[in-house]
């Protein structure tokens, strides 16, 4: 085994969060080195959607005609990422969003300064600025409204644009990246961590931090024994991440008497087309509507996923259907087709005469102008004529040719639970105690987010609390 | 402080779990002294309905006229503690089924052998056996049904009765109780556990177990902070405990080492009347219907609370209300009524027609005796008239005068994850290690348990794997 490697912060992780937490940690003078298991920085953040939550009047909100506040971002967020969102961590989030807007933007992340203004998962477009919720109902009634979803000047998916820029800011700040090197111990002395064993070509590797080590490792959905121990809702689901997320940071720290928390808390996305969904109604295998097809995508597959009867249908008219261009139905067909609403009810297994009486329900409330259910905006209300068209959610759809992840019932999710840590990213004990030279930030931490989930909430979370992490780790912020 | 209580083993917690462990280790011949810290024994498990879940073909069930299998047992079980009940505990746990009932009554815990036959959270009556929703589909398609809820004979609330006889039971086989007893800490030598230091009328007391130490310390429903971190759902709930389930034994455990398991996990009980529900409809806040309402009132209560608009009504007509009689109504009385079910639906706050189309859905499938929603029971169909009465079930009840712990919402519940064992109780590390001397049962651990609960698998389960770790700490089951 060859002498250890030494350096004063060394993060295990390249995602999102090991990308701000060493570059902070290197701008606040440290000598840094990341570790990433793959062969190139990236993790799940450089496959995902790539939207940041970021608020409270950033510049690009300005742009486009938004005014927000740090308070109206919180009451939000609360609301949405509730219930029992993370008070603390939140509050921290809010008020410091645009100061991280600008530190982003300072690292080389672009976000071009145009709203696209409909319920999607991702644009078709290179716009900055999407809603995720926050212009539908309950969330209308908590908070002014104002979209907070930022994202790369890409069509689809923008994750690889925000890795692009991290990775090439961290290079800037003089940190230095081990590929294909895989954490596997954590080294305590006196009962602090002073480093980790490591995996590099066959080979054993000792690396040591003399300020502390910074675990940015994801989450554990790829981790079939940890899902059935800690969030069996996700298990047989398909996989949003890098295939890589089996939790080993975790383990690592429970190994040192790290405590966990919320680790049952997970995101849900069920591939349905919001494009055409809004146009229409979501209804479960009953025919029966329960949400707002206008709010948050994510939103509308939980309460699916968790508490409706399967399988779920999108049903539309033609006129809706043709509606959507092209480029934004994302290859989705209808399923079933037919004149008549009982027919087509009773193609899809519904009791007799249900989804006629919810669309009856639907189409009253349409040509008044007002959802009396589920307050979905005027905007998209309109009676459903025959033809009728239904869609099977389980179908699946490829969105800019790449494959959702989802499992046969049309369901992909990652966890959101993992370590227990300070504001500061200090991994804490069952006690609630700190460990010495121990860190933590993005997935394979519990972070802001109670029993609900938004689109950028994640790379937010880990964006933010990485780079506090990576402070506090190099003795920056004591 | 004294010298240490010395004993062979020490069982922390005089719920169910513990006396059943406590009777085990010391009919292997083991000195056994039991830690409670309330001023008698009994915990949450004396204060609960006293349901204990056994089948396979009881004594009880034969003279009641049911046949019933292990198979059969393990199949409903699969599917009512599921998804992802735990296999190997609930195999066990079913083969053993008749063995611990014959164990149960060898130790004086008595069953009259009849059946009360309909859905009910507790009889009214001493009969010995209910049905907990093996009657009541899906479960009718996965496995015939057999009543399996054995019960003491006496109304309503049945643990006392329970505890009485184990507690006599232990008394009997040497066990030695020292109540006003709480441990804090576990003792550790040499990576062994070996004893506990204890509170007691405000001294310090250790207590060295030279075989083994048996956590059977309740859940942790009492505990806000745990709550907060592992299981937000039942935050500012009302509690079904004996106000000491503050998760002391997962704490202490934790300290040493010992993984958790599904902390997210829980019971839910809503205050709402089965006697009165089964005979008309179960809806939520916007008049639709989600369950058949002939199944085990925790699963409409999980339906509902989990994942259901709020509020929660039962609608009857005045025939079924007063076809329940006045000791089964529990003192619950409508809170609105009306000639017209558009009316009485307006009152309740729902969207315009909503209620009536429901019910006209329901009085055509009662009229035809099929339920083709929910598949209830056809023996409970039978179409509403006018006049309508609704009932909120937050208003609750209090069934033999007791309170049902509920809070202003009507909603009650305890935690079910907990310590990670095997079926033998020994607690394992976060690395799937046991820890030498250390054993737990109960609702300090994870049981069989997924995401479902049925009455009388809490009680189960602790009898069952308390009996099991009882013997694995005494020596005699290795």
């Amino acid at each position: 085994m060859p002498g250890p490697v030494a350096c004063d912060v060394l993060v295990v992780g390249f995602g999102c969060a090991g990308a701000t937490a060493a570059i902070e940690a290197a701008e606040a003078g440290a000598e840094v080195v990341v570790l990433e298991r793959a062969s190139a920085p990236g993790g799940s953040s450089a496959l995902s959607g790539g939207e940041i939550y970021l608020g409270g009047g950033t510049p690009v909100q300005e742009a486009c005609g938004f005014r927000d506040s740090p308070a109206a971002m919180l009451a939000f967020l609360t609301a949405a990422l509730g219930p029992h969102a993370d008070a603390e961590k939140l509050r921290h989030y809010c008020e410091g969003s645009v100061e991280h807007f600008d530190w982003l933007v300072a690292h080389g992340v672009t976000f071009k300064p145009s709203l696209y203004d409909a319920p999607t998962w991702m644009p078709a477009t290179d716009d900055g600025l999407m809603w995720l919720g926050e212009n539908s109902w309950p969330f209308t009634d908590v908070a002014d409204p104002a979209p907070r979803g930022h994202r790369g000047p890409v069509p689809y998916y923008a994750g690889k644009v925000l890795m692009d820029a991290l990775v090439a800011a961290a290079a800037a700040a003089g940190v230095v990246t081990h590929t294909d090197t895989r954490a596997t111990e954590l080294v305590v002395e006196d009962g602090v961590v002073v480093g980790v064993r490591a995996r590099r070509f066959g080979d054993d590797v000792e690396y040591r931090a003399s300020r502390g080590v910074v675990l940015t490792t994801g989450g554990f959905v790829d981790n079939e024994q940890m899902l059935s121990e800690h969030a069996p809702a996700l298990l047989g689901r398909g996989k949003v991440s890098d295939g890589l997320d089996d939790g080993s940071g975790i383990a690592m720290a429970l190994e040192v008497g790290a405590a966990t928390r919320r680790m049952h808390a997970h995101e849900t996305a069920l591939t349905y087309l919001p494009a055409l969904a809004v146009r229409g109604l979501v209804v479960n295998g009953l025919g029966q509507r329960f949400v707002n097809e206008d709010t948050y995508p994510g939103i509308v597959s939980h309460r699916a996923v968790e508490a409706q009867p399967p399988p779920y249908w999108v049903v539309v008219d033609e006129t809706a259907f043709e509606e959507v261009p092209e480029r934004e139905r994302w290859g989705v067909r209808p399923t079933h087709a037919a004149e008549d609403l009982d027919e087509l009810g009773a193609e899809l297994g519904m009791p007799d005469g249900a989804l006629s009486a919810t669309v009856a329900a639907y189409n009253r409330d349409a040509e008044r102008g007002e959802d009396t259910w589920f307050h979905k905006d005027p905007r998209w209300l309109r009676p459903l004529r025959a033809p009728y068209a239904a869609i099977d959610v389980a179908a699946g759809f490829h969105p800019g040719d790449r494959d959702s992840g989802a499992s046969g019932d049309g369901v992909a999710g990652f966890t959101l639970g993992g370590l227990h840590t300070t504001p500061d990213g200090e991994v804490l004990t069952w006690a609630g105690r700190p460990i010495p030279g121990l860190y933590a930030a993005g997935r394979s931490t519990s972070g802001i987010h109670g029993d609900g989930y938004i689109s950028g909430t994640s790379l937010g979370d880990g964006t933010f609390f990485g780079r506090r992490a990576g402070r506090a780790a190099a003795g920056a912020s004591r």
